[in-house]
């Protein structure tokens, strides 16, 4: 939608993106904020070094570059910016976000605690972006950690998996409420009215997996307690699942998650690297391409991972959406997109409602082990 | 070599395969094992029903066959059979190993264990096999559990992955003794001296990882205890890292090994789908890989999980390999190749030697949490 919507818009929403988060900030995060604002139905607040952004802003919203880019101009007051002198680096863990209450990450999530904005974007470091959330964000009730859940390509629809990286070291409960986040996820931004949900383990029989993923499929399998949604459990997945669309979300702890998720990742990278290296080969190997230029265009836009907007922290109040490290300016506005798509679908209400109206018993006892980050 | 070597030859070894695990068992089974009598230097005993095994061994060995296939002639001493009456269905798996001390597999082991045959050859499941080796071989001093190492198709090296799926939740120490096993394969069956070994996890520095990782990095940057030998470790990797080369062995727990392996084949097929939907998505794509025949046919060939013989059970006396359940002849051919290769290279005493003189120390205890099959 243009800049010309009118401004009390119900369906409008304003976003916090973490100016100075990313490889290529800030200049390519102000570049992709900016196109949020002109083609969605968005307001955005940058978080970073002002005397840095202005500038930028100043060069990006001149008429000139609105006309001649062909895209819809940007009102002045569509993207402000919030000082945060502080930054992240991108090679900063967890601890840095604690002592750091001025960065910019810190700074977009107190705008959300405040209630100005409904989500926060940031191409910054995972690690510390979680932990800022988690610091700064209350958890909503029922749900004691956020999930990381992350779009896999599959076809013919997505698969959502959660948890790909926030908790390395859960409780079974853990992965129940990873499922009802992701289910709530899967309705709002994939449409999909009842997902199936897969527990990620290493054999098709319930009793296959390791201590956590035979439990927590008893968990699954069983009715969730105090008055929480129904999942659709359709049982254990593989590995080789995870590109197959046999389930709509997948549930594993963070650390598995992870390691399948870069796992996959590398893979079709590899793949895709064997097969350029088969198709080039040779003198007649290379004049075979120029018949296959449309669909091997197509098959990159589709393996893309600038199109899928990153990965969502979901459980707290207000959505955290992170883009690659490596995000470009048309990778920052498509984070941009999913925060607005997950807020305008009322994920945290959503997720509320599964949790039930008994949902504070599974996590209010904090465990002695659960010492981790 | 052919089968006119003397029989009394110095690298001669002899192989006990299941006859009847895999899918296309025994007739597939049967033909890969008298290939690889007749190709490789070595001789095959074959684990099974006798009733079913004669004829298609008399069928395979017929001197007709022998000449119309341009293969060497096998003799009939090189390929005996081993009466088994009982088998393992590809779908059972720990329990019915222990229940079923006649099957093919069992008997097989049993072959090692006195010392009749130095490699066991399966393509039945892996649950059982796993079961029926550690039920039936003795382990390794200093190895408490043994390791499942699976070679990963990386260039221009390959990579090995211990545990892939022998055991689900080890001790921190255990992932040590993967990393001695690992270097011991990868020194016999990739002739490199030294292996750099990585420890696969979720992030670059020491401090990432769950609990299990973290620990284990400890243990791997310390001297290895009672004077075994030390291990050039490269420090953490990535699921991205797996056919990146960045290591020679990753060591990982069974649970995290086989989910990531199982990702990898997973997403390496699914790119090649999507890239060879991609080129046959039109006339003019289609005609273009009129001119790409051999670079794709090259790279079928490297892709093949069957030129890569299959995963290696190792730690026991007597190494287990574990070929694909849809393992073809050529499949069972290969997993022979491997299994020689590894008793030609006296694996086990490599084995030994690593882990050093007051070896038995590390496992001596067994945990009271280590109930799992």
């Amino acid at each position: 939608m243009s800049a010309d919507s009118p401004p009390g818009d119900a369906w409008r929403t304003t976003i916090a993106v973490d100016a100075m988060g990313g490889d290529h900030a800030p200049a390519a995060v102000v570049a992709g904020a900016v196109a949020a604002a002109a083609e969605l139905n968005v307001d955005v607040i940058l978080a970073g070094r002002s005397a840095q952004l202005a500038p930028l802003l100043a060069a990006v919203q001149a008429p000139a570059h609105g006309n001649s880019s062909g895209r819809p101009a940007v009102a002045r007051e569509q993207v402000r910016i919030a000082a945060a002198e502080d930054t992240l680096g991108m090679d900063e863990g967890a601890l840095a976000s604690w002592r750091r209450p001025r960065s910019s990450v810190a700074i977009a999530c107190q705008l959300v605690r405040r209630g100005q904005v409904a989500a926060v974007v940031s191409a910054g470091s995972t690690g510390g972006i979680v932990a800022a959330a988690r610091l700064r964000l209350r958890s909503l009730p029922g749900v004691m950690r956020p999930g990381l859940a992350v779009v896999l390509p599959t076809q013919p629809g997505p698969t959502l998996l959660v948890d790909a990286g926030a908790i390395a070291d859960p409780k079974p409960e853990m992965l129940v409420a990873f499922a009802q986040l992701g289910v709530a996820y899967a309705q709002v931004a994939h449409g999909i009215a009842e997902p199936r949900v897969g527990l990620l383990t290493i054999g098709a029989e319930p009793g296959k997996g390791n201590r956590l993923a035979r439990r927590a499929h008893e968990l699954l399998a069983s009715a969730p307690p105090h008055g929480g949604l129904p999942i659709r459990f359709v049982g254990n997945v593989e590995g080789s699942d995870l590109l197959s669309g046999k389930a709509d979300v997948i549930v594993t702890d963070g650390f598995t998650g992870n390691v399948a998720l870069k796992a996959v990742e590398g893979a079709t990278a590899y793949a895709a690297q064997q097969m350029r290296d088969a198709l080039q080969g040779s003198a007649p190997a290379r004049f075979g391409t120029l018949f296959q230029r449309r669909g091997l265009r197509d098959l990159r836009g589709r393996m893309d991972a600038e199109t899928y907007g990153g990965a969502a922290l979901l459980g707290l109040e207000g959505t955290v959406v992170i883009a690659h490290g490596a995000s470009t300016a048309k990778g920052i506005t498509s984070a941009c997109r999913l925060a607005a798509d997950l807020a305008h679908g009322q994920i945290t209400e959503k997720i509320k409602e599964r949790f039930g109206p008994g949902r504070g018993g599974y996590f209010l006892r904090r465990s002695r082990a659960d010492g981790q980050a």
